[in-house]
């Protein structure tokens, strides 16, 4: 199966949503196919082939999808990155800014353990904010961004210049303009 | 492995959380062994051995982590039930009553296709007021609801009871009093 090209088949793009003006990409098509799911985590898996990954974290919801099975293959631990107020133990927290109002997201402090390398998983790519937010969680818990890893990026909301300071593999299956 | 036994030795009992006298049962730790998730998955499947199964739908947010899985080692779809607002094609909604105001599922139109055998499947059976609005949006789409799997299922709070009308099975993982 050619990943890329089955995935460039099933989105959908669904225009005017969330708001007017925008060409909002689907990805719950993808999510129909299991035989494109198992192949979707063992692409990305194979990606990142040599690089030293000790967890995924996936941010909800939608990263929550391909990141739980991503870390299975990957043999290693999967971390929630959640809203405010949704993770019951000991967490931390980041705030970033949107383009209209702020959004908050914390992990469990117990959950990245100093030194790790951790993977950053979202279904998207877009302006990088909420990747960015995710890593900054990662870096102030005294852990280190392994890479990013997204299903889909959209160029041109320059969202790999948020997170280049990184210096970490940013890897999208599939790229539209 | 002993799934039941490991989920049980890992789950986190959290007091007071989201509210005061509530005893939070948390299950991120079960997420950072990737050989238990593979486990819960595998398990889950097996218990419901010879039920016929056409998608998994799984319930935001806690209920996509084990739902896709689950859908790719069923070899079935995976349908996300989502809060309002958040699915972006054409939608069937249902609003439920919560302890405190109410809360909406979305799910969508077509992913649901007539006379299909859906499973429900969340991470907790509580109360089963969320497990019940979701299985109403299977059927108003005209399908049949084949189950219901939670990972956890908390007996004092009765959810099998709301549940039970379907007269389908409901199998959970690991059941607290």
């Amino acid at each position: 199966m050619d990943v890329q090209e089955e995935i460039r088949k099933l989105i959908k793009t669904i225009p005017h949503f969330p708001k007017e003006g925008v060409q909002f990409k689907d990805i719950t098509p993808l999510l129909e196919s299991p035989a494109l799911s198992r192949a979707i985590t063992v692409e990305i898996a194979r990606l990142f082939q040599g690089v030293n990954i000790d967890a995924v974290a996936g941010i909800e919801s939608r990263g929550f999808l391909y990141g739980l099975p991503l870390a299975t293959e990957l043999n290693v631990p999967f971390i929630p990155v959640r809203k405010k107020g949704k993770l019951p133990d000991e967490t931390v927290a980041v705030k970033y800014l949107l383009e209209y109002g702020s959004e908050e997201l914390e992990v469990h402090r117990r959950s990245i353990k100093k030194d790790m390398n951790v993977l950053i998983h979202d279904d998207l790519l877009a302006t990088g904010g909420t990747a960015n937010a995710a890593a900054s969680l990662v870096e102030m818990l005294g852990a280190k961004v392994a890479g990013f890893s997204f299903i889909i990026e959209l160029n041109h909301l320059s969202g790999k210049k948020q997170l280049a300071d990184y210096d970490k593999p940013i890897i999208s299956l599939v790229k539209y303009d």
